[in-house]
C-alpha cells in the first residue's frame, strides 16, 4: 500500500486524487500499471513540445539579428547565435542546472553536472520526467545569451562574446534563477515572474547594456551629434525571425505551466497561448498606430520589435490576466519601444537590434505590472526583484566586460570593423554573389 | 449520479468506456476526478498544437508573399503580414467569435466579446478548453485574411488594407463562418467543409477577387494586351513560405478533428496527416509534368502553388477520400492553378500571388468533389453552400472595397507606386545594400 | 478480470484510476473500451509530432541548399527539394511502406501499395494508428533522398534526378530498411540503429557518393589541381536550414522511441531529446575549435556541418549514452566534417553541400560506437551492417546512375551548365533583382 501510494504520488495530482478507492483492490498491480503515468507523461510532453518550440527561437534570433546587421557581419551572427546555444547547453549541463535547482541555499545551489538517469528509468517523485524538464530548462537559459549577441552585433570579437556566454550561461543566469525558480529568496518573498520577464529577459538585457557601455558603439554610429542610420541587411529574414519568436513563445509561456496532468493545468495553457498573442498583437498595433502618428510612416523594424516587446510584457504573468489585459500589457510593451530606441541612441548607447528596449524594459514594466492582475504578489517585491536581479547582473557582467577588455580586448580592429567581421573572423561573406 | 455521468460524459467516451470494473468501491469520488479528464486534456492539446501550427503558417504567407513581390514592396508586404495576423486576433476577440460561434440563429451569432474563463477554470461541458478552440478558431480567421494579401500586394496602401482587414475578420468571415461551423443553416442543411476549403479559402479568395477588381493591376502589367513578368524577388524564400503553409495545413486539417479523446479520434487524425500530404504532393508532381509539358521548363512558382492548391483542395475533406483519392483531388487542383494563372491575366485581373487559383478556385473544386469520398454530403448542398459563402463574401466585400475606393482611396500615386511601397510608406528598404 | 486487467493496462493508469462509479451501468462494456486506450493515442500522437517535425526537415534540407549552391541554381535546388519530397511520399504509398514492414523475409517484403483504413476504424492491434506510423516512416524515407539533392547540386539535370528519387524511395531504401527495421535479417544478428545514422543517412550517403563519382564535379571546380572554391549564396538561408534540422532531429529521434504511452517511454524520450541536442552542441564545439586552429578563421558553414554531423552520429543510438558520451560523440562527428571536407576535395568528388561527410561518414562513425554505449549492441554486427547496407545501397545506386548516364545523360550541356540551371530548366531566377 505505501509504495502504491508513493507510487500515485509520483504520477501526479490528478492520477493520485482520482485514485484512492480502489488501492486495496490492486495489492499486486502489474507494472505496466503504474508505467501508465498519464499525468506524468502529459507534463513531460508538455516540456518536450516547449522546449522544441522554444528551442526554435535560437533560429528567430539568428533570422532576426542576421536581417537586421549589414550583410558584411550576417555571417559572423549566423556563427555566434548556432554557437551560443551550444555552448548554453553545455554550460547549462555542466553547471547551470543544478546551480540553479538543485538545494538551493536562498541565494545559490550546488556545484556539479546535471547526472540523467539510465534508459528505461523514470522520475518517480517529480511527476514528470526530469530530463524533459532539463531540455525546458536549457533552451531558457541560451534564449538569454541570444538577447545579447544582437546587441553586441557587429563590433565584438568571436571569442570574447563566447567567453561572456559562458559566463552567463554557466553562472550568472543560473544564479539569479535559482533565488526564484529554484525557490530561493526572492521566491520565499513573493517575487512573482511566471516565465521570466526579468528572469530571463532582464538578464540578459542587462548583460547586453552592460556590454554596449563598455564595447561602444559601431565606427561611424555616432557623429557630430548624429546618428548615423546603418540599416539592417534583410527585412524579410527580420521578420521571419520575430514570427519565429513569436511561435516559439507560445511554448516559451505556455509550458511555463509546467504541468499538464490536469484539466485545469491544459486549461490555463490554453489561457496562456492566447493572452501571449493577444500581447504581441498589442504590441504590433501600438507600435503601427505610433510609428505613423510620428514619423508619417510605419517603420517594419519597430513594429517586430513591438510584438517582441508585447510578448516579453506579457512573460511575467501570461495567465491571470484577462485578454484585454494582455492586449493593454502587450501595447505598453511596444510604446516603450517606440520610445526607448531614439533615447538609447541619444546616450549613445548602440544597440543594434533593439535588445534592450525589447528584453530589458519591456521586461521591467511586465515584471511591474504583475500585481495588477495577480493579487498574489506586491509592486514592492516585485520592484524589489527587479533591482537585485538587475544589481547583480548589471555588476556582475560588468565585471566580466572589462576584465576581457583590459585583457584579451573586445573589439577588432577599426580595419577589420570596417570590412566587416565575415571576411576577417569567419573567412565566409554572407552573399557573395549580392554585395558590392 | 446524474451530474456525475454528466460530467463523464463531458470528459470523453475514453473515460466512460474503460471505467467498468473497479467502480463499486469509489462510492464518492473527490471533485478532481473531473480534472483528470484525460480525453479533455487530449483534445485541448490537439487544439494547441493545431493552432500553433496554424499561426506558423501567418509566417508562411509573409514568406511566400516576400518572396513574389519585387523587392520595392518586401517591407511593406511583410509589415501587412505581421498587422494582418495582430489585428484578425483583436477581431476575432471583439467581435468575430461570438458571431461564428454563440447562439448561432441560422445566419449569425451574438455581438459581444469573448470572456475568457479565469485562472484555474475549466470548461466542463465542452470536452475540451474553450480557450483552445478559440486559439484553434482565431488563426483560422487570420488565415482568411493572409490570403486577400498576397492578391493585392504592390498596389495597396496600407491603411485602407488594414480597414479591410478588420471588417473581414471581425463580420465577413464570422457571419458565413457560423452559417457551417456556428451550426447554422448550410450546416443544418448538410453542408459539408471539414476544415475550411470554402469558409476560410474560398472566402479569402472571394474577397481577393473583388479587391484586384477594384483595385486594377499593378502599373505596366498590362501593356499593349501582352502582360508584363514582374519576377518575384526571391524563390528561397516563396519556397520557405509554401514548405511552412504545408507544414501548418497539418495543423489546419489534422486538429479540425477536434477531438482526440479516443483511438477512432486520433486514428482519424493520423489518416488526415497522411491524406494532406498526399494532395499536396499531388498538386505538386501534376504542376510539374503539367509545366514542363506545356512551357518545357518547369515553373517553380506554379509548383509551389500546385502544393498549396493541393492543400486547399483537400480541406474540404480531408478525411474520408483514400490516398489514392487524395493525390488524384491535389492533382486536380495543381492543374487548376496551372490553367487559371494565365487565364486570369487575360482578364487583366492581377493576382500578384497566384492565390485566386489557389484559395478561391481550388477551394471550390475541394468542396464540390466532397461527395465523391463522404456520403454524407450531396453536390447540390456543397454547390449552394459555394455560391451562398461567395456571394455573400463577394458582395459584401465589393461594397467595403468601392466605399473605401471612393472616400480614402486604395492605391498610393502612380509616383509611389513605381518607387515602392517600402520607401514611401514603411520608409524601410528591405535590401538596402542589394539593389539599385 | 483478467482481460480487463490487461487493456486497463494498456490504457494508463488515469484511465483506470478515474474510472470508478459509473461501472455499474457498462456492465458489458461498449467496443469503444479499447477505443478509450490513452496509450494508443499518445503513442500516435508522438508518431504525428515527431511526423511534422521530420516533415520540416525537408524544409531544412531547402533552406541549407538554397544557401549553399549558387545564384544561379537557388531556384532548381528549390524545386528540386519540394518536388523530391512529394514523391518520395507517392513512392512510400505505392511499395515503399509495405517493402519495408510488410511481411519482411528477412530481406524484403511485400510489394504493394499502403491501404489506409476507413474513417473511424483504428488499428486494435499495434498499439498505435498504422497511418500515424505510415506518416513518420515517409518522412524518413524522404530525408535520404533530401541527402542526395545537395550532393549533386549544380550539375544533374531535373529528370534524372527525379528518376533515382523514384528508385531510392520507392526501392533501395525500403529494402535495406527491411533488414532492420523491418525485422529482417540484420534485426536478426542483432544490428542496432535506432533511428537510422545507417539505415537512412549513410544510405542518402551512399547514394550520393555514388552519384557524385558518375556524374562528376562542377565545370572548373578542380582546375590545374586546385580546388576553386564556389561560395554559396546566403549563410543566413544556410544557418536557417541547420537549425530547422536541428528542430526536426528532435522529432527524428524522439518519435523512433515508437511509444509515449508509459512513463519509462516518455522518460526515454525526454533523455533522447537531451542527448540529441547535445551531441549538435558537441559537434558544433569541435568544429569551432578544429577550424580556428587549423585556419585562423571560424568557416560557418564547416560549424552548420558540424552541428549535422553531431545530430548524425547521435542518431544510432540516441537514447543509452550519457550526456558527456553524447557531446563526444558528436564532437567526434565534427571532426570528421572538418577533416573529410578537403579529402573529398582531393579525391575530386564534389559534395556541394557536404552532405557524405556529414551523412554518410558521420553515419557510419555513429553506428559502429554504438556497442560503447549500448551492451545489447556488437562492433562486428554492427560493421556487418554499415557494410552489407553500404554495398547494398552504393553498387544498386550506381547502377541507375550508369544505366540513366548511357541512356538520358545526367549532366545539362556544358553552357547551360555555366548559366544555371535556374534559367534554362526551371525558366524562374531565383534573385532577379541581385545578381548580375
Amino acid at each position: 500500500m505505501n509504495n502504491l501510494m508513493k507510487i500515485a504520488g509520483a504520477v501526479g495530482v490528478s492520477v493520485l486524487a482520482t485514485a484512492p478507492a480502489f488501492a486495496q483492490e490492486a495489492a499486486t498491480p502489474p507494472a505496466e500499471l503504474v508505467s501508465g503515468g498519464t499525468a506524468y507523461i502529459l507534463s513531460t510532453l508538455l516540456f518536450l513540445i516547449g522546449g522544441f518550440l522554444v528551442m526554435w527561437m535560437a533560429a528567430g534570433f539568428a533570422m532576426l539579428e542576421a536581417g537586421l546587421v549589414r550583410s558584411k557581419n550576417v555571417s559572423m551572427q549566423s556563427l555566434k547565435n548556432i554557437a551560443l546555444y551550444s555552448v548554453a547547453g553545455l554550460m547549462f549541463w555542466v553547471t547551470g542546472y543544478n546551480l540553479m535547482y538543485t538545494d538551493v541555499s536562498s541565494w545559490i545551489g550546488t556545484f556539479g553536472i546535471y547526472d540523467m538517469q539510465g534508459v528505461g528509468e523514470a522520475d518517480t517523485e517529480t511527476g514528470y520526467s526530469v530530463a524533459s524538464d532539463w531540455f525546458f530548462q536549457m533552451v531558457f537559459c541560451a534564449t538569454t545569451a541570444s538577447i545579447v549577441s544582437g546587441t553586441l552585433a557587429e563590433r565584438i570579437k568571436f571569442w570574447p562574446f563566447m567567453i561572456f556566454v559562458v559566463v552567463l550561461t554557466g553562472f550568472l543566469y543560473p544564479i539569479t534563477g535559482s533565488w526564484e525558480w529554484g525557490a530561493g529568496w526572492l521566491d520565499q518573498r513573493g517575487f512573482s515572474d511566471f516565465a521570466g520577464s526579468t528572469l530571463v529577459h532582464s538578464v540578459g538585457g542587462w548583460a547586453a547594456l552592460a556590454g554596449a557601455i563598455f564595447l561602444g558603439p559601431r565606427l561611424g554610429r555616432y557623429v557630430d551629434g548624429k546618428v548615423q542610420v546603418f540599416p539592417g541587411s534583410s527585412i524579410p529574414l527580420a521578420t521571419l525571425g520575430t514570427f519565429i519568436l513569436w511561435l516559439g513563445w507560445f511554448g516559451f509561456n505556455g509550458a511555463s505551466q509546467l504541468a499538464m496532468g490536469t484539466i485545469g493545468d491544459v486549461s490555463d495553457v490554453s489561457k496562456i497561448f492566447v493572452n501571449t498573442n493577444m500581447a504581441a498583437a498589442g504590441g504590433v498595433i501600438a507600435t503601427i498606430v505610433l510609428t505613423q502618428i510620428m514619423y508619417k510612416k510605419i517603420d517594419v523594424t519597430m513594429v517586430l520589435n513591438g510584438a517582441l516587446a508585447g510578448l516579453v510584457s506579457i512573460t511575467a504573468e501570461p495567465l491571470a490576466p484577462t485578454v484585454g489585459a494582455s492586449v493593454l500589457i502587450g501595447a505598453v510593451g511596444g510604446v516603450i519601444v517606440v520610445f526607448a530606441v531614439p533615447m538609447l541612441d541619444k546616450l549613445k548607447i548602440d544597440d543594434v537590434v533593439g535588445a534592450i528596449p525589447v528584453h530589458l524594459l519591456a521586461g521591467i514594466w511586465g515584471t511591474l505590472i504583475v500585481p495588477f492582475s495577480n493579487s498574489d504578489a506586491t509592486y514592492g517585491v516585485q520592484a524589489l526583484g527587479v533591482v537585485s536581479i538587475g544589481a547583480f547582473t548589471f555588476i556582475a557582467s560588468s565585471i566580466v566586460w572589462l576584465a576581457m577588455k583590459y585583457t584579451i580586448g573586445l573589439r577588432p580592429s577599426e580595419e577589420d570593423e570596417m570590412k566587416g567581421m565575415d571576411i576577417t573572423e569567419v573567412g565566409v561573406e554572407a552573399y557573395p554573389e549580392f554585395t558590392r
